[in-house]
């Protein structure tokens, strides 16, 4: 029923005739329960553990007559999906991406016109309190995401980050830009650099990962790349952080960036006679700059689809 | 430079030899500013009015030394982007589709590696207080969206609403859906619905529109179709909602819908000896319902190159 | 064993010796439920209406027990409060502050130890879909609040409105202020201003109310009054709101108002050859001006104790 | 001009004739500039520090004529006050107390008719990547706060610490509270605890202090009593963090604590045949229960016309 090269998602169907003599079908679809906020606490020993997650479920398949008819036969209630997230956790989590695979092997396995889906997590991080066994406070330096997309017996997984925000206070510049009769920036060699880092790296198909493990590396690479060397522009620097990620990482076919460039102003202090030799700064709000790229190797497997499905660049 | 089937800003090219034997390429990229918050004053007379917008503007293009060498001879800076769209507004606003595509113009004219761009704005409204001439207070019952993409010669206009809350306290139910070992939903022919409409309707390539007019048009059907009739699921008020916009805008292509179903429960009040039929609900925040789907006419065109470039699923 | 003098809730008492010699004592207190979103549908004929809450209850009395020794024999579950907002609403709310004093004598009636408590309560708006007998739009224009405080048999009444933004295009400026060398900025008589409108009133006590009818009334009379005439500076026309209201109102005490200045800064085109005559502006975000006032009756009792309790200036 | 029991921001003052008979006069009122973003860079060597605040600037006064007349030779500019947080901040930030105590002086030293005011400040923390010398990663685990109040001579200092969000597995419970009809939680030794820590502390007048030395002690204090013993109720854990600050830190007069309870609640799986024995819990948004007190010395001096000008209970 779902073609090769559609997703399961968009089979378009015949539906009533427009005014304009074309027939107004069913394009893409999903639907799911979105944002089920489930903790789940290890106690097996006395040194207990956190896993809190966020977790969206939708699913893709055959749900036409839904749509047109009112027939809610296909309509896996949104409400047994959240009930089947927290039985899942009942067993075990480990990483996001095991869990949401986990949910997507159910889900198309269980009903004949579920095709496929996507599955998504926000995980946040929880350090001890002084190393007590049951005591933690929420370590908000990020937030750890990741999606499932099934389509059919394909399975991919994008793993990600968010929310980490650095800065460099020297060691970047941006010179040599084109002008015209609209450009006033002043070119600088030395200014603050900032950003809230996303990105999102797509695993190849079929690559045997150890999710947590290579979150944490990416992560570190990231960071080490952001503040390595000169920065010419944002896009250097993020290109920099992206192949870096490739290369410790063959498992990983591509990662995206997407990246608002958090402006800090010098203030001119001459009002008052003062210098102000880069020591001062506004933090600015809006607007940004807005710098987004993929870094991918050449011959990865086209996920346009899958992409379609992450809300943003990334 | 630019392939016919590959969006201008996704051109690999070589970089650097992975671990893994493949080359690591920049693929798709994009960047600007974003959330230039201009506000227009039309003061030609004593009667006052505003446009009040929040745009953000990205190219498309050949950046590729940027990200690889550090070489910025092509980028525009973002700062020059968000003066060009101050300079822009001086002249005229007129509608937010209608602005943006004058800035896409401008930079893919006045550049020669700009292939393409996505522009994008929220409009908020005011309406006067009292008639008064220039006295405003802000109507927060939407927000107006506008996507604007180019690609090549080709300009893709993409207008939307969001934030617009509805709800219905009869005439909806939930009935006839699956039951497997996780359903504890109990069915109901009667039930509050509510969502925050999130609509975005692309136009068919070429179509003259006035943008303002279709704008308000569509916001009253969306309005008038979630009211009329009972629904069986929120999937078919949605299609519903969709196929009503399609029938009346022939100049309109395909509509995506994305709608978070807020739940209301029904209290039991047993607990004090207190029947509730019906009149006592609680309002939950999550996790919510959340059911998405394009409504489109068959023979429309392909169009997932821009979809790609819209966050979320619309 | 509440004095005359001191608000129930900070009844000091002896716990231990700190370091210093000096005993270490519970001070004021107050516990409950927060931000319950209770929805009432009244249905008694075919056409109903909504009244849409945000209602938080906090109890004041003798809990020093609690605090000092883990005894919850005076803890009135902060579950018990939610079921009996829900279970207050099924008989009826009418309006939020009837809503809330229902609440204030139910719980200081009934429990021996509770000797006064704070009420609030958030009200969100709703208008007819085309006049239609069922189906709703929420109307965003701004959020209605209200806060009762019990403090034994007296019972204040705190109305209030927030998030109502408004803006005048011109008739406004800033002059004539005191110069030193930390100032930069140039004087005008024709400017943007533009605020978020927050205000509470308190009733003077034992007035008799129709609360639904001042509120509207008041907040037409802070919309005419902020458009109507020339503004010297923002402490100007916020003082001629609050005095407007309570010339119109007797049985308001004082009003309390807190304005933020939301800047809207003329964009000097001169870069690109064109003239600004106030029709471009940049609405920014960070930092803004912040004003706030109160005005009240010199004969009015004294309510500090109240507004202790009341979050922020107003 | 300023009575001695009045804080400066509230003296009345004639101004009309109300209905009612009674004269209509300003009351208490401040005005300035709110939530200027100041980064201070400290790079006098090679290894770069970093400052980033949030700092408002609020003065009370003789500013009667300008609310009631339009009259601004007492209205220094909240530009100008803005411009001098800048210009502070080139000398030194060191901790925020210091920096607002300095804003302080200056402001109501310089200006004759400005008798106090407050001043506020958040302040975040950054962590160095990897020991790197000018690449930082924002710390988003807390907010720092602080605010003083200056009223005449007096220099009241408050310090604080929010959005610290922690999290014990077990060794909570809640039992022996009062039922009514309108109760229907059960009794539990074993349940989650957490919250979002929010507190203010109270220096004593004219204390000798190094803010940033106990800001570090109190939160580590907070965090190591908040793990420590069994919890009967949230009331009972807040009470031992508070007295363990006043007995760790004799400087300090009273400290305020406003707890979320963000409530876990335990999944009934038993739908699916699962038990659950506290593993997986749902983590619920809103209504939470909300707990908020004072401990403090009993010999302490009396502050509440500072407490006033604090938004929230704390």
């Amino acid at each position: 029923m779902v073609t090769e090269t559609t997703p399961a998602s968009s089979r378009p169907v015949t539906s009533s005739e427009a005014p304009s003599g074309s027939k107004i079908v069913l394009g893409q679809n999903q639907y799911g329960k979105a944002e089920v906020r489930v903790v789940r606490v290890s106690r097996d020993t006395e040194r207990h553990s956190i896993e809190d997650l966020n977790v969206s479920s939708q699913l893709h398949g055959d749900f036409l007559s839904a749509h047109t008819e009112g027939n809610n036969e296909h309509v896996v209630a949104t409400d047994t999906q959240k009930n089947t997230i927290y039985a899942f956790a009942r067993e075990r989590v480990g990483s996001p991406e095991e869990f949401l695979l986990r949910l997507a092997d159910h889900f198309t396995g269980e009903f004949d016109w579920v095709s496929g889906g996507r599955w998504e997590a926000e995980q946040y991080g929880w350090q001890r309190i002084e190393d007590h066994d049951h005591s933690f406070v929420r370590d908000n330096r990020e937030v750890r995401t990741a999606v499932v997309v099934a389509d059919g017996d394909r399975r991919t997984v994008v793993s990600g980050v968010q929310d980490l925000t650095v800065l460099k206070t020297t060691q970047s510049g941006f010179e040599g830009y084109p002008k015209d009769r609209y450009t006033t920036l002043a070119e600088t060699n030395d200014r603050i650099m900032s950003t809230d880092v996303k990105a999102r790296w797509r695993f190849a198909d079929g690559a045997e990962v150890d999710y947590n493990a290579v979150y944490d590396d990416v992560t570190s690479i990231l960071l080490a790349k952001f503040g390595e060397k000169y920065s010419s522009a944002l896009q250097q620097t993020m290109f920099d952080m992206g192949k870096a990620v490739l290369e410790a990482h063959p498992e990983i076919a591509e990662i995206k960036l997407s990246l608002p460039n958090n402006h800090h102003f010098v203030i001119d202090l001459s009002f008052c006679g003062l210098d102000n030799p880069n020591v001062v700064f506004h933090a600015d709000d809006r607007p940004y700059g807005f710098i987004e790229a993929t870094v991918r190797r050449e011959d990865s497997d086209d996920a346009s689809a899958v992409w379609e499905l992450i809300p943003g660049f990334c």
